[in-house]
């Protein structure tokens, strides 16, 4: 039933998921398709067509269960399987990360933090142990993190991909705002790039339309 | 020409920006869709679709000139256009952005920096100049800043948003975790909400499907 489902739809869960967890908090027991679609701004036979890609999670015209439908999401996106992650930088954007963002809704657990200021090394930022980038080959191999998150300086982001894929890492969150692909050059895993620059692009566009 | 783009197309402009910028940075003159689509993970006739929504940027079979691919879609975008931006928060998050984020390449300028920490404020950061909240109003009146940026805490995002809608900020960028809408209850202006969370979630439904 999951395959072939399109990139869109996969890159659309996160979205539902996000918004199932609010009405959840805010005590919203059920949603219809059509409110759930005003809520993302799409149309309510999207998302009708987004959920039967996954054998659809409700009867018509009764609307979602909310709690159910977020754990049904949460399962598709395999949050309720625990993983483990390294941070590779622990400058600003890592310290950021470590500081504001609540890797423990996803399902993740950021276990250790990799850097080569030995000012950083030996330290505890946010709960999270700093190590030195020399310790990274030994600690990956021995405790087997799921994820590597790039928060190194760009220039050397695409050796560093392939170091971790070489030792085990099994997925890449990349901060670097370099495209690392999937090719021949890259790492051979999954990699997620993220780019801040892409939305404030299309701020821009919509400031000249206004 | 440019009317009726869908979201889709616009929100793959600026990844055709961004690579044509790497093309052009690497000495390549003239790229086929062929070549551009694998880069992007797109088809030829996707990438050829795209720019036809803008009126077309090549003859058929002799490529795209880099170089002046890359300045039309600029155009599109408006980045040729400057603008000015203000940052509402100099946490973390804020001086990671204005230490690592070369707003320069957008065409956006980062004329302040606003917070209510008594120590960062009157103090200059990253070339940029922070001031207290209790500022603010009177400074983006003055200076009539386009865009700003919300790096405060989550649970001040509504109330900011609205209030710098009402002083005059044309759009938004928001990376509080939390989704800004455009209805009766959020700020009429565009808003793009940054959610790191769901890259890192469809990394997690990668990881299931290895």
């Amino acid at each position: 039933m999951e395959k072939r489902v399109s990139e869109a739809v996969i890159r659309r869960m996160p979205r539902y998921y996000r918004h199932l967890c609010e009405l959840y908090d805010s005590g919203v027991t059920r949603i219809s398709s059509g409110q759930l679609a005003q809520r993302l701004g799409l149309t309510a036979s999207q998302v009708r067509q987004d959920f039967n890609c996954f054998g659809g999670f409700g009867q018509q015209g009764y609307g979602y269960p909310v709690e159910q439908l977020r754990d049904s999401i949460a399962g598709i996106l395999s949050l309720d399987h625990p993983r483990t992650a390294v941070l590779v930088g622990a400058g600003k954007i890592g310290q950021a990360l470590m500081s504001n963002f609540r890797f423990d809704r996803v399902g993740i657990r950021l276990v250790a933090a990799f850097d080569s200021n030995p000012e950083l090394c030996g330290a505890t930022l946010f709960d999270v142990p700093v190590k030195s980038v020399d310790e990274m080959d030994a600690f990956i191999k021995e405790r087997n993190p799921d994820i590597a998150i790039l928060t190194l300086p760009q220039q050397y982001a695409v050796e560093m991909a392939r170091k971790l894929a070489d030792c085990g890492i099994k997925a890449l969150w990349n901060f670097t705002n370099t495209d690392l692909r999937l090719n021949e050059d890259g790492p051979q895993i999954p990699v997620e790039n993220v780019h801040f620059s892409d939305s404030l692009m299309v701020l821009a566009y919509r400031l000249k339309e206004e």
